[in-house]
């Protein structure tokens, strides 16, 4: 079933702008993002969900064009944090142990391990991690959309540093890394939709350590 | 449905070593992740499917000691992609050409462009970039898993050098950057399975932009 849904997804080409996707589905596929695992379970990425046109607009020549960005409803932006910081640490701790209402040595041996080590490295080392774990997310994020029946296009084509600035983003401490419009494809100007989806065979793609 | 099963997982962190995941179950979890959408369809990365017990007692003291690495019945390895270079965007885009049966000169010129620009950039570059997709398959085999009822625990700690090592991935081109443990939780040994999942707040996750 799961798998189902992954051949049924492509990264569609061309979505049909006088179709909108429904909020409760783009909420479900919000929160998969939020439920996804990562390092520590520091979720260090905030979601945009971006549905004003004008900003759309002004996005998509800073995207190769791309016509999903404007013909989709909702432009999600996967942004990173730009760095590991003390008080992004320690929020995250916080968060947890007020969430279940008590704390260990152990938690907060772990929590002195990180601040030890994070803060100190340096800033891009920091941040190639945050994006990994976005990642993650984006990955959830496109199962959740097959999931809805919705179309979603995970798109790197686009100038990190335009966008941060058109969203305002390294104010916020925080880099674009990745961005899925979510819409709903228009088969008959998709030149992507009735080919076949190709991967590597499991054979050269696994390999078997027995 | 897909959110039930998301709240259902958690990094297990006892598995019973008794339980073995059943084969076809491990390769649905690896068929996700063979499926998962990555940056100009290239697939830069390799999945190790591990179950030789010696070769996991060993990788275990270079992560520390996580009781996991041998609990499990079968740890995934997810290894990036030390580089892109000409011979491997060109498999892959001669694989597309293939099961397609036919080019066209925007795929072509495409092939041209991801030629001129990925194999004369730093390697290092390179090399994050892949790690960022094996990360979009590991959230797909992650939630997986979850679908499958089966135990999986996404970890990063671990020393990479000293994995590709035991595994002799460098010789084959590929760095490690996560693993993953795909088992069952022994709840009555396991600290993490009956605390509360804590994740930031949809409105401190989410930034709307209408």
């Amino acid at each position: 079933m799961l798998l189902e849904k992954l051949n049924w997804r492509y990264a569609a080409k061309k979505m049909d702008p006088s179709k909108a996707v429904p909020e409760d589905k783009v909420e479900r596929i919000v929160e998969a993002a939020r439920l996804a695992p990562t390092s520590s379970g520091l979720q260090p990425f905030t979601l945009l969900v971006v549905t004003n046109k004008e900003i759309r607009e002004k996005i998509k020549p800073i995207a190769w064009n791309q016509g999903q960005i404007t013909d989709c409803s909702h432009l999600l932006v996967f942004a990173a944090w730009d760095n590991y910081t003390a008080e992004r640490i320690n929020t995250m701790f916080d968060l947890v142990n007020a969430e279940r209402n008590f704390t260990s040595e152990g938690w907060e041996n772990y929590r002195k391990m990180l601040l030890d080590t994070y803060p100190p490295r340096d800033a891009q080392v920091n941040f190639e991690h945050a994006a990994r774990q976005a990642y993650i997310a984006l990955g959830l994020a496109i199962t959740a959309a097959a999931f809805e029946g919705v179309d979603a296009t995970p798109m790197e084509g686009f100038d990190p540093t335009a966008l941060d600035e058109i969203l305002d983003l390294r104010a916020k401490g925080l880099r674009s890394v990745a961005i899925l419009p979510l819409g709903y494809r228009e088969p008959e100007n998709d030149w992507l939709v009735n080919l076949k989806k190709v991967r590597r065979a499991r054979e050269d793609f696994v390999i078997e350590v027995k």
